[in-house]
């Protein structure tokens, strides 16, 4: 796939300034373009935007002197992802059932779902209109499937659990796997069955490798529009609330209440049974040992606000330091005494 | 699915107290009970029942005095468990291996196997009896399955490797993967052969995502009764004791042995080659990098005893404020010097 | 499968010192033989094979004196490895395609390649030579996979992907997953399209579990003979250099560039859009959160050299020590102040 900057320019309605004939191989962003692609800038990034290896910029009609072939439109965001249709070829799936795949029995199927090679929707599942099942996925018994959810490759829904509408589960998501329940009697310890269930809210994105544990009895919920990253693992019977954004590798404990709009950074960790208050922030790796007030900003284990957290890291690295004052004060000190 | 409060108490050989109309449409624990929900509770959570949003409540003969409805029965707990038989339809699995399914040359199956639509069998391996295997479980060439096990959709157990009797596995568990061994020469890491295997011994559980990699020669091995939760790494010919709890997330790298009855927290981290004690505790986020003797509690990272480290996170944040006394010691002792 | 000490020296043309008629029953390393077993021991691990528990041990020429049965050779090392092959079976797979498994419409496929039953090789995806692909793998639509490669079951490439040659990708991987990319409004976040791809160069090779996720635009890159160990997360538009050795549980977030020979220890964690510069080391745990030099060796979080790191972890642990002594040079002090 080839074009030249004017063909491109065409296509989007654009002005083109510089050498129209050079050719495009391909799109990429500022700092990861090479010769033969075009990038995009808006501003802030318009300064930055000069010093990229792109063959050429698609600008705003604003910007007035640049370094390198442009072309210039209203809005440069929108036509470069009108490009990006033209350069990437759009997928295409047979929709319906592939004969393929393995339907159960008294299945309620949408409108208009592809349920690809190998998929397994099992005995009693609903699924929902425009539903995209890929290769490998098992949506498990009475389990139900909202409309216009797409469940990547090896997904695994399991039995009675409820994903809700306009959701992504990225490959090998695992929802309702059973919850870590135990009891220990002489050592040995018994399964305590998990009898529950998870319920995602509508538009839930799921990454890769998470694990969401049904609950022992009753839900564990995810809320509406939260969006957890890879590797994520979240405990039976926990409520995260709606429109939380968890990083990748955090672990949230079983039985733990996560308020509305709470963002969790890479490798968080919480206990269980906590509550922990909306609109908070935590940064990376905190850990969270007890419940915790609404619209805090966190960090760090022994958790902290991060104003705190920031002042404790310089003086982390000023212990040796500090020791080795200390010892010289008592040594002064010691002389004095010695002098009474 | 709704019943009456009576029906309810029929069911199970109870005594209403209240109305016994009233209509239940679910069970639940006491936290995450709603209206129209039936809990449960004994000692020492009678207490906190009377508080619950449950619309009735199963409780001991024992209880007199209750704020709601309630059934009495002699066991609660057991009561409750066959209530939950009555709202969740047990799953049914036609019994034999789905003419979808893959089995192999010199397959061994034991009786009433279940194998369920895509999975696959490899050649010369061997099924016990009463096994269940969802779809897209992979077993591979001269694998052994015990008795009674289960293994969820999407899991692996690679060739060779040995599952014991009873054992859960859940989705997307990886047994058998391998080890993460090179040698480097000149910068260029080529790969040690991993010939070994993995054996989980009987009544293992691991949960979802965990990977635990085959042996460089002989074998990775899972003790008896062990419960692994989420997205834990168990690295090549490490053995793991009977009875161990690993919560999610924790890290054990290879060639380290662990003895019976030993509980990582959740994103613990281990050293390789090294021995851990039995009988111990390891909290959340340790950060084992020695061997450890018999025993013992740890925390943190460099870890210490629990008690120890308890003691350190409050002088950790009193960090700053140690900072700025030893500062005014060093002035003070200053202007006395000065003063001689 | 059992064999004489005799017969093993013959297989391998080595001279046995001993009693060539005790039998071998398998086959293991110093540490983990038992009884019936042969292992191999060169310098500087002689002297320890001389406590190992196996019944025979096979030896270099030079060694003179050894308590056990040994079989001696000019490379132990080597000939163990033929005996390995001796005892454990290889793996026979059928060459070509299995007629369970399903192939997409406008496919490239390359000469012996093995393609076991459920495996999905989607439309317009281009396999090379001799690749073998285990059931539940699913290369999508425009994804290329290289000569000589490995796809264990359950491992997906998503859609455009590129897969060098001589790969090996275990099982559950998942290379192309959407990056976690969302404008936020309101609360409410919107998705930013994944539109670019995951390219692992030649002979990477890549742990269970692992989630590389697709560049929002471009690719993220895996650097040629880089080794990635289970459950490690790479972020969208990553750049990972050649022959770089990522330990189980990393994490490295989205847009950063990493050089060349570059090693992670387990469970180290970075931010976003930073670059790592190549021939370094960064222990376990460490968390790295700027821009860092080449030739490092860092450890911690924050971050240090691993000389600060190892002084301040001895620092931290007479943290309540040095609060004590702190205290009582102050009441020291004060008492003086009284005086004057």
């Amino acid at each position: 796939m080839k074009k030249t900057l004017q063909e491109l320019a065409d296509y989007v309605g654009g002005r083109v300034v510089g050498d129209g004939e050079i050719l495009i191989y391909g799109l990429n962003n500022i700092e990861g373009a090479a010769d033969g692609e075009l990038t995009f800038a808006v501003e802030p990034y318009i300064e930055k935007a000069r010093a990229t290896e792109a063959t050429a910029v698609m600008l705003p009609e604003s910007v007035l002197e640049f370094p390198k072939p442009a072309i210039h439109v209203a809005d440069p965001r929108a036509a470069f992802a009108k490009l990006m249709t033209l350069f990437t070829p759009a997928l295409q799936f047979p929709s319906g059932v592939s004969d393929k795949a393995h339907i159960g029995q008294d299945v309620t199927l949408g409108k208009n779902v592809t349920v690809m090679p190998f998929a397994v929707v099992d005995d009693h599942a609903t699924i929902g209109d425009n539903v995209l099942i890929y290769p490998h996925v098992y949506v498990g018994q009475y389990a139900e499937i909202g409309d216009g959810t797409v469940l990547y490759p090896s997904v695994t829904v399991r039995e009675h659990c409820v994903v809700g509408k306009n959701c992504i589960l990225n490959s090998s998501a695992v929802i309702g796997a059973d919850g870590f329940g135990f009891t220990t009697k002489d050592g040995v310890h018994t399964k305590v069955p998990q009898v529950g269930n998870v319920i995602l809210e509508d538009d839930v994105e799921i990454g890769a490798h998470v694990g969401i544990d049904r609950a022992a009895m009753g839900s564990t919920v995810i809320g509406r529009g939260t969006k957890i990253d890879n590797l994520v693992h979240i405990g039976h019977n926990c409520r995260i609330g709606a429109n939380c954004l968890i990083v990748a590798q955090t672990g949230i404990s079983g039985s733990t209440t996560v308020g509305h709009n709470v963002t969790f950074g890479g490798q968080v960790g919480t206990v269980g049974h906590i509550t922990i208050g909306a609109n908070s922030v935590y940064a990376a790796r905190s850990g969270i040992t007890k419940d915790m007030p609404e619209g805090y900003f966190g960090a760090g284990f022994p958790l902290q606000t991060h104003a705190e957290w920031l002042r404790l890291q310089a003086n982390i690295l000023a212990l040796p330091e500090m020791r080795k004052k200390l010892s010289a004060l008592e040594k002064k000190l010691a002389k004095y005494e010695k002098q009474d």
